[in-house]
């Protein structure tokens, strides 16, 4: 394993009693949180050896692919300029928060001698306003779309791929399946038999691997290898972290029995919200990427005996310091119903000086001197101090730098932590039975056979009926 | 006042008893709120009378004010590349919700036949990578940088004014202060002193205006007018939803009276949480908009009186449809604590067909011979169904069409409730006094004088005690 030095680390003093914090927790709280931390990894040791924890079980098999993924992404390098995601949830939220967290912030506005690289574009979303907009701006004949869908059969993505598809057929003629690239499950699922009858080129999603879950699968894998990133490196960094959780024990030495432990500590204390908030711009989407994992893994009517529960925190997706002039006012001051994590970075580099100028009024001058990164640094301790003052609980994430190996870490960490809650919380953590109903709507108004009775139900609904 | 049709709806439908929502609540319910409701607009009415309510009371204003910033904007066009707005809060999310909304989604990226405006830029925050790397990117002879704080003693904002000025020295010399333009308060604070003396061009916040409620004064009007927005029509659907609030009563007519009576019995019926959803990329930050203006107006520790209350429902930022494959599960299935606010719009257009391909299996042909816009809608519809079945309140603000008209009703209509809800919560909706604590932090940490005892209350804390 490598050296401590090597890895994330927590900082949890912000949940923990102290002469400011008289509502923080003491380290008898956290040990009698062992017994069923311990249960829920043996537990969760069990379900792996049975196949039911994909996102830990596959990381070798995975950093075995990737150098097949490796060299597709090389091959399309200098051929195109623009590769388009059609995806939505975990298909598209993992992508984007791996890019922007590893690649520029405006990558995609670099011209193309410092980019090297493929713009990437993740469509994850219907609206038409904007899907025209993108297909009318890009050329297509140097564009790659990787369609990504696990069991073909997501409406959302299977429309976009239509749509492409015909345009792609109008100005690519014969050439067309070499726009497309298709991620998806190996045997089952309707764009598999269409992908091989028209010739695209197709990576493996392994069956039991859910959206959420699936960052460090093809589905995440190639479009960060498209844009330049270490996929090598990023695997390295999950592989440590998985080794780690599953190798140590006790809440104050596995990060994941920390993070878990004090999660669920805060749920059964009512604080039903949890926040989450990076203090860098390229961790922002990595906010929403959490939202997921945490919503649908943990937001469930059913524990595993069947009983009805209706658990599930609600995630919050802030940025430091900017929410601060939205959020914090009510973070402060508002119920205390929530459980803060902030996301710090040691490193955040290249750093900015701020200039000094002894002529400005003593209110602005104190700024000169310092730098950017010295004042975020400042902002977000002094924000954790008045949340202290206020009697909140938080803890903090901190990378030594934004970088594949730690940022791989941090996407394991935060697996295994949901799966840890499934398990203190007996429920499911892999399935999403509520978005079931939503779809079988949405076949019924689209008019797919079979759901007219359906349809009759929500148009019966006397929606419209009150309307001002 | 113009005619119903040409204001937005709001159906309330989805909070409404009614054979499958029987948690709904009834025409009593609704009644019942009146009398509440209408206290309220009296003590508005009296605030505005005394200059409490500027987002309301400066329209008019604003608008003889428009001609002059549309000249000004209109004179950078030919000049400029890039208009870079350095703000933070209030100064920064209004006119990212509005450029969002009213400009292609890839504005930026379009070449100049087709965007005919600068690009847009908003710096909010001090994350010194992509400060540096946006700096680099820019031609700065053809970039200019409009800093907005009201006090001119915003840290953040103040520290990349003083980056940007000396980084502009450096570049263009002597002509640097034709690339600053600086909107901040007429009197005082630390940034008009600087202008005059250094002759950068002014624009005006006008004295009592918030920054969550600035959006239409010249914080936020400028940078619209500048990227090609219609200002006029903005602050003209603004003035209409104004009056029509001011000028109507009864909850079932007057649509602040419904907004906010509706999330007030929410509140009440402890939904600790308000989701913001709208069906459409271009709203997407009109969500954090909204969060801005919800959270810090009505998370106060103290009421009127100066009672401790710390009341606050928590604001979530949610994109329909891209989070049903995200939140919606955890909407369906976990704890009533939610109330849903959809917005919708009736016509995103361009619309786009999807293919019929009739050698598709069932599952995904049915797609084929309707449009996006189609899908969306219905999928809308599917999700406002399945959370009537669970039992969720919901409710949903339709614009006909996202233009500046819609859009400025929206923002007035929304402005509007949080300041009914600020009467009804006996709060200040006007004041943020929950940030200073983390301000004073932040001046103690950098070492500006008067704040060293700060400091070692900070340091001595005992941060980094507990760390994994």
């Amino acid at each position: 394993m490598p050296a401590a030095e090597d890895f994330l680390k927590i900082d949890y003093t912000g949940v923990m009693r102290g002469e400011h914090h008289a509502q923080g927790w003491t380290e008898e709280d956290l040990s009698a949180l062992e017994s069923g931390l311990n249960a829920a990894q043996n537990a969760l040791e069990e379900r792996r050896k049975t196949g039911g924890l994909d996102f830990s079980l596959l990381l070798g098999e995975m950093s075995e692919e990737a150098a097949e993924i490796r060299a597709f992404a090389d091959s399309l390098r200098d051929k195109i300029d623009n590769f388009v995601v059609l995806g939505i949830g975990g298909s598209a939220l993992g992508p984007q928060a791996v890019h922007l967290a590893l690649n520029p912030y405006y990558f995609n506005e670099l011209p193309v001698q410092k980019r090297r690289r493929p713009r990437l574009y993740v469509l994850d979303n219907i609206d038409p306003s904007r899907f025209a907009h993108l297909l009318d701006m890009l050329d297509l004949h140097k564009t790659v779309f990787n369609v990504i869908t696990k069991s073909g059969s997501t409406s959302e993505t299977m429309a976009q791929f239509l749509i492409v598809r015909e345009k792609l057929r109008q100005v690519c003629g014969a050439d067309y399946p070499n726009h497309i690239v298709v991620t998806t499950d190996q045997e089952k699922g309707n764009l598999l038999p269409i992908a091989r009858k028209e010739g695209y080129h197709c990576f493996v999603i392994p069956a039991g691997v859910g959206g959420r879950f699936s960052e460090l699968t093809p589905v995440g894998l190639l479009p960060a290898a498209v844009c330049g990133i270490d996929i090598g490196e990023l695997l390295a960094g999950a592989l440590a972290m998985d080794r780690r959780i599953r190798e140590s024990r006790g809440i104050t030495v596995n990060p994941a029995q920390l993070m878990a432990g004090t999660s669920h500590l805060a749920w059964r204390q009512g604080k039903n919200i949890s926040v989450f908030m990076p203090y860098a711009d390229s961790l922002k989407i990595m906010a929403d990427w959490y939202a997921q994992l945490w919503a649908e893994s943990l937001g469930k009517r059913l524990n595993r005996e069947g009983r009805e529960v209706w658990l599930g925190q609600t995630p919050v997706k802030a940025l430091g310091v900017t929410d601060q002039h939205s959020q914090v006012q009510l973070y402060a001051e508002g119920p205390d119903d929530k459980m803060f994590t902030f996301v710090s970075v040691e490193r955040l580099h290249p750093d900015v000086p701020i200039p000094t100028d002894e002529s400005l009024p003593e209110s602005v001058r104190f700024l000169g001197g310092h730098t950017l990164g010295e004042l975020l640094a400042a902002e977000e301790r002094a924000t954790e101090y008045a949340l202290t003052l206020a009697g909140r609980l938080h803890r903090r994430i901190i990378l030594p730098e934004v970088n594949p190996y730690y940022l791989g870490q941090l996407l394991l960490l935060l697996e295994w932590e949901t799966a840890y809650m499934g398990e203190l919380l007996n429920i499911n953590a892999f399935d999403q039975p509520g978005v079931e109903e939503g779809k079988r709507g949405t076949y019924a108004l689209m008019g797919r056979p079979g759901f007219e009775e359906k349809r009759g139900a929500i148009e019966g609904m006397g929606e419209g009926r009150y309307i001002v």
